[in-house]
């Protein structure tokens, strides 16, 4: 027996703005944050270790503390609960966690009241998974058809997908799933690199880090475009002529266009082949990225990492708005909605690239990547997860990318969990306001300001 | 000159789940509460008193304190600000306030940090037109298209409607805007009653309550419905048998089913000649709104009270899926994006019959309403807009509805501002969790408590 007996919530925030590390035509300063929680036990894992659960949500900054208290009113009723019990019934902890009416009148289903139920979910699977000893990717494999589709949310998805067929499709693949997980264990999971392309790095900078990638291995390098055409040009040109003509380059335009605009933009990009345009539009516009993919035709369409649940994304495939489903696992409610777009994106045909990067994203993206493939997909045809070298020091469990000679890849996790676990004097160092980062941060620019003649009226704190 | 000189925020809660109003088959305990903000001044209002702003978004309890704190983070820089100079370009406050990209990460343009801008930008407006002197719905009705045109936000939007076409839409309408107010002025504005359905009444009161709507003159009833099919073929019998063939009978499911069930339920429901059915299913769900339209006509189809934003609207209108915009003033960042959907809605004929209830949003609704008809749409054709009778005594320009002869109607406001300031003693009473209502309430469970014998286990407080 091992029961939950304390909720943690932490506001983990990483000053990554002062670099321009994330910097696109949307968001200029992120400073890459997790509203983290921790689900205390008083039993052990299969280690003999004491057992606890791990789990996050990514947001860039302000508005971490939001989430983060969002996610402690929600947490608060597992408190009590047994490790086992949950287990057998995360469908149930899934609908008990979404089905407060008046919380959900906050979304419902998206938002902060969405984001914050991921970041608990999350760490609930953790907890779960490393009861039961196995990496989460594991843990969810070796579910049968029933039990894979029990835990998924497959409400208002009847219409394109009811429950009879989501176990038909995941039968269909039962047989073969240990050829799938040896064939992993050879090449990793495949992997694209969006180091290389932030809109705030150099051209110099931007010419060595493609370098870099292809040096490494990668086939798939993406760059940031959409803030000024001329520099789009320019950065993806030096892109060209770096990594050649055969690898893949895509572009990313974080929701800046209009339809029109985006449709305009992506035609003087034609000639640099990119293979997707990422977030063209409006992330809630379903019929704009369909009307898109129709006009920059044979250049690809992909989108995801702010759809914000299943509904949303049954219609962009519904519409044959995308070739590309970037799920985002700290925006989705958990496994438990992923696992519902999964096998919708498999009935659909769409190959899924989960969104990654931030923090703890590409930790998390392994195990659903692995998962699609093994269980759900079971194709690698067209897959590629995202992977960004930023920020894995801060995990007890941090994913691996390795060249394996065909190519880099995510390397099979191994430890029990979600890999989600952060160093407990990275939370010290780096939680929002009071950790030592912040405070000597605080200290330095109350210093600066004081030392300053300051003439500046309050209306000057207007952005 | 009139300075803001501080921002107040209020988390304020009605306990309206004691007697099942506003009760429906998703939301069985709402306490309609306001996140509620307050911009004071140093300056005075026409009249020569102190000028202050009051706003507010609607939830139905919990989590309204988290918009609340979102709000007051969003409020933060407008202290300091001139409300002439603000006044002169509430497009570029509504830009400011929405464009900071880490809070916009939470949504975008949804959820809790939509709710909070909603709030805060409704105060804003409120400010703006009691500094002019004027109800909201003039200060709009009495600008040159042009600069209603500023205002709106048309982000997301020119594959549908371009800021020309808005421009031109509101000069044909320009000329004859005096006529409809006079007409106004004479009938008010059409609306319809939901104080009668609400799920949890029993049959004797439902009876009673559509005998007193026919009695004082309303033409449209809504009840709610979805919760279990016998239960509403017996209530819209009773309803058909009180309100007669001729009144129009309104059907609201609160999103509780996927879309075949919403067909097949609403086949059952078909011979009680339902006008709309208003949420069938998921919010988010425009493909399966327009399937749902489709199969049910000629019932028509009405949804918005939890649509998120423009984009989503947009899409309605494109996708022909519903028969009837509920726009909510306080889900859509207030007058700027309410405008870009009046705009929308004319553009492809869809009639706008805004949601309301709740507290608050009737004394919004009435000058959204009045401006559509006045400068927008031009048109009250198949226009009814949603009238409950609660919690209007706790503001201090509530809204009037009256039988004028043709009908009840929304009385036109006449006083300056957006009727959305709510009375100190009701803030002050109803306040979470200090309010002297809450605080008592809490002292009488906690002494019933006491006094169980408790075999609780922490457990027992999952839902």
């Amino acid at each position: 027996m091992a029961r939950i007996t304390s909720v943690e919530i932490e506001d983990v925030r990483f000053p990554t703005s002062l670099t321009a590390d994330g910097s696109d035509a949307m968001n200029k300063d992120a400073d890459y944050s997790a509203a983290y929680v921790v689900l205390r036990t008083d039993g052990t894992d299969t280690l003999g270790d004491p057992l606890a659960g791990h789990g996050l949500t990514f947001t860039i900054g302000r508005g971490n503390d939001i989430v983060a208290e969002t996610a402690r009113q929600q947490a608060a009723a597992l408190v009590g609960r047994d490790v086992d019990e949950l287990a057998a019934d995360m469908g149930g902890v899934y609908r008990a966690l979404t089905s407060d009416s008046q919380l959900r009148w906050l979304g419902p289903e998206k938002g902060v009241v969405h984001l914050s139920v991921a970041a608990v979910l999350n760490a609930t699977w953790d907890l779960v998974a490393r009861r039961a000893g196995k990496p989460l990717w594991r843990l969810l494999a070796d579910m049968t058809p029933a039990e894979l589709v029990a835990v998924a949310d497959l409400r208002y998805l009847s219409d394109a997908l009811t429950a009879d067929e989501a176990v038909a499709l995941l039968e269909a693949r039962a047989a073969t799933k240990a050829e799938r997980i040896a064939h992993l264990e050879r090449t990793g999971y495949p992997v694209y690199t969006t180091s290389a392309g932030w809109l705030g790095y150099d051209d110099d900078k931007l010419r060595r880090l493609c370098q870099e990638a292809v040096d490494a291995g990668y086939g798939h390098i993406k760059l940031k475009v959409g803030a000024d055409l001329a520099d789009d040009v320019r950065r993806l040109t030096i892109a060209r002529e770096v990594i050649g003509p055969e690898r893949r380059l895509m572009v990313d335009a974080n929701q800046v266009w209009d339809v029109p605009q985006a449709i305009e933009w992506m035609a003087a990009l034609a000639p640099f082949d990119p293979l997707w345009i990422e977030e063209p539009t409006s992330p809630d516009d379903v019929l704009g990225h369909a009307a898109v993919r129709r006009a920059v035709a044979p250049v690809r369409v992909a989108t995801g990492e702010h759809c914000h649940n299943r509904v949303m994304f049954k219609q962009f495939f519904q519409a044959g708005a995308i070739d590309f489903c970037q799920l985002d696992t700290g925006r989705l409610a958990s496994v438990n909605e992923i696992v519902a777009v999964l096998l919708l994106a498999a009935k659909f045909g769409v190959p899924v690239c989960p969104h990654a990067g931030g923090v703890g994203l590409c930790e998390m993206v392994q195990h659903v990547s692995v998962l699609d493939y093994v269980a759900i997909a079971g194709d690698l045809t067209d897959r590629v997860t995202e992977y960004v070298d930023h920020l894995h020091e801060h995990f007890t469990d941090p994913c691996v990318v390795a060249d394996t000679g065909s190519g880099s890849g995510y390397v099979l996790p191994r430890r029990p969990g979600y890999s989600t676990q952060i160093h407990a004097a990275s939370v010290a160092r780096f939680r929002f306001p009071d950790g030592e980062y912040w405070a000597e941060r605080r200290a330095r620019e109350t210093a600066r300001v004081t030392a300053q003649s300051s003439e500046e009226s309050p209306a000057a704190a207007w952005r």
